[in-house]
């Protein structure tokens, strides 16, 4: 057999009337007796193959007729154009090798409870909804970076392994670090980002954070990744153009290029394309409190919101609302207070449509240094641990601010998915550390 | 004072003739008593700023002249190019603001030790070189995204919370996952990105890795991020292209766009031109033994090499080299055998030139079920935990290959440092967990 060029399913646009072979893996097949109709994946599309025993011989075509679903083969034939087939283009066969068979594949098309998915991750992600949740967060990671490495931001990576939690240590997973001590997985790289932002003027990490929350909602992973840009010189006005601008970018960048999954996952688009534009409501704490108590809802200013108040807010706007100045007492000891009006910081939540909840959280960042000294101390945090962080204000200190989002509920959201475990490959929670 | 356009140093190229305003710090100055010369930076560069007594104000002008390093300031004035000013433009001011001020900076032009820099590295990585380092490491990073995704790779995140090691757990940081039982830190993304490989045809992970190593050698370190693509039907030799097309195409992308933090750093460029060009040089572990035994270094055929043997086979060649088939015994359980010749794996390793070691290590995974199985339980691993990664064997397994690139040891390789501590934003080691 003359080798035949290897292409992936994604190119097949590009070899129409060529012999081409494909490698994948038998996502489905039917049979009329005389031909094969074979769906075949291969990671980035699926393709329909016909085959027929004239093309394949009688050994083969009978082999083909036995193969489980996610039998591993290669298969060599002529690229057509046919509107009929999914995917737009089907393969006529020439060959057919098995390269290992699948025998009673797990995972099926009757309904399976999500705890049994979850125990076969590794194979789960194989599936067409859980491919094209994975391919948007792939996408969502992918403008994040763009939209940084287009405005100039340095990619500035924070360390997971810490002396200190930035917001007290009971929610932190902590580690015996040589025997000589303790330390924490981070829950955020803010400090550092400031650190970064006063050396590069503007920065982003990007990685993992670690929450050992005891909580089983739909919204939290004790391992999630978020994306935290920090600048110098940014007060929250120019933080909030700034966080309403790169979730417009994130989502139109997936509305243009992963459109075929949204449409795999039923997607309404129509509730994405408004949040594709700028400018975002933006709503003060105050104004909030007001329209929840219109609606009948019980709630006092200084209460933090909830899921059910986030839902409530965000059901008003057809895009994400942003809520800033949210009480002093609610928000960390690093956040800056309104000058005019110290009961409330200088922060923002952006809240996503549809009850997804908060996608971001940030604002500006206290830069007086006896200010931030008082604050520590009046959080009941010890200062030691802070005298790095405290330098960024000894130090040439200037206004600042920032934010982090969660790439999992932005996944989720933009994907209309309810719970976030699906939006990260291999999902960790209070129960679950496995596969 | 009317408000002036705040830009970007690295932008002032486009504002010449124009009033602008810059927000940075003072990194130097000098006074000739009737004009100082500010060199003022904001992250992005540094722009000489002249001012007089005319143009200041008799009393800014005299604060002006008792402002210490690093005091932060917003300047306006007239942009006009200069070819004699450092980065080619300079700033007439007609104000100056002092932000904050800054007195006994700790970091001044004298020699400081390395242990005093790291316990400062918050205002370290203001430095020029750092500064260099750190955007190069950023440019890597960013390169190494746009290379997977211009080859349509799905980026595939992988836990850093596993229950099992892949190379057993020696080396492993372990933590206390909800009273309930021990998590640990992952050392590699691999065996996840097999999962997604045989799901999405070609993935990669981006993260931190872990090593809980006693070492203290200036290649190691305890937290360190890892690229690690893998591919579905690639067999050693495809391994190998892409191996050697991923690291040109990174050193390429840094020539090009980085040249002046190559030259801050005093880097010899023509040392990286010659690895921005493909083939690399192929040797088998076989001829690496000879070459060392023809060095007069005493080395015996199954012994894994060191920095030692590393630095002594990179001298050979002017660009990486790819050190491929090492012996079986050497190498995790999950390299599969040579079939042609089973005490050797086929897996590869690349040294970087000029004794900065191994930057990749990969190879061929072992994808037959039954030998996977016996390697496991050969190496005294439990079958359990890895029931799930038998299964990517069970259920249509495929040849398949990938690789880890150390995102630390490029850095240093690229940029020419002596110890990849200087190559992350906040390095952790064995004695270091701060700030």
């Amino acid at each position: 057999m003359i080798a035949m060029p290897w292409v992936y399913i994604e190119d097949l646009s590009q070899h129409v009337g060529e012999e081409v072979e494909l490698r994948g893996w038998l996502y489905n097949k039917r049979s009329s007796g005389k031909i094969h109709f074979l769906q075949v994946r291969d990671g980035t599309g699926i393709c329909q193959c016909v085959a027929s025993i004239s093309d394949l011989g009688a050994e083969t075509f009978a082999a083909a007729d036995h193969m489980g679903q996610e039998t591993s083969l290669r298969v060599t034939g002529v690229a057509r154009a046919d509107k009929r087939a999914p995917g737009g283009y089907e393969l006529g066969l020439k060959s057919l090798t098995i390269v290992s068979p699948a025998n009673d594949y797990p995972i099926t098309p009757k309904e399976h409870g999500v705890a049994y998915l979850l125990d076969h991750r590794q194979l789960w992600v194989r599936s067409a909804r859980q491919h094209a949740i994975l391919r948007i967060r792939s996408e969502v990671e992918s403008a994040c970076r763009d939209f940084f490495s287009q405005r100039g931001f340095v990619l500035f990576d924070a360390p997971v392994l810490t002396p200190i939690s930035c917001e007290g240590t009971t929610n932190l997973f902590q580690l015996d670090y040589f025997g000589e001590r303790k330390a924490y997985l981070t829950q955020s790289g803010q400090l550092y980002a400031e650190a970064g932002a006063l050396a590069f003027g503007k920065v982003y990490t990007f990685g993992p954070t670690f929450r050992a929350e005891k909580s089983k909602t739909r919204r939290h992973l004790t391992e999630f990744w978020m994306v935290e840009p920090e600048v110098a010189y940014f007060d929250l006005d120019d933080d909030m153009r700034l966080a309403e601008d790169f979730v417009a970018f994130i989502v139109g960048r997936v509305l243009e290029r992963r459109a075929a999954d949204l449409q795999a996952l039923e997607r309404d688009v129509t509730r994405l394309e408004a949040a594709a534009s700028t400018p975002y409501p933006r709503i003060s704490y105050d104004e909030a409190i007001e329209r929840l108590k219109a609606k009948g809802m019980t709630v006092n200013w200084g209460d933090d919101f909830g899921g059910d108040e986030e839902t409530a807010l965000s059901e008003e706007f057809d895009r994400p609302v942003m809520v800033h100045r949210y009480p002093t007492q609610c928000k960390a000891f690093y956040m800056k207070q309104d000058p005019a009006r110290p009961d409330v910081a200088l922060c923002v939540d952006m809240l996503a449509p549809e009850g997804h909840g908060e996608i971001i959280g940030g604002g500006q960042r206290e830069d007086d240094y006896e200010t931030l000294r008082n604050k520590i101390l009046a959080h009941d945090l010890p200062l030691a641990p802070f005298e790095w962080y405290l330098d960024l204000r000894r130090y040439g200190s200037v206004p600042h601010a920032g934010f982090g989002m969660g790439i999992e509920r932005m996944t989720g959201w933009i994907c209309g998915i309810h719970h976030i475990r699906e939006c990260i490959p291999f999902p960790r929670m209070m129960e679950r550390l496995e596969p």
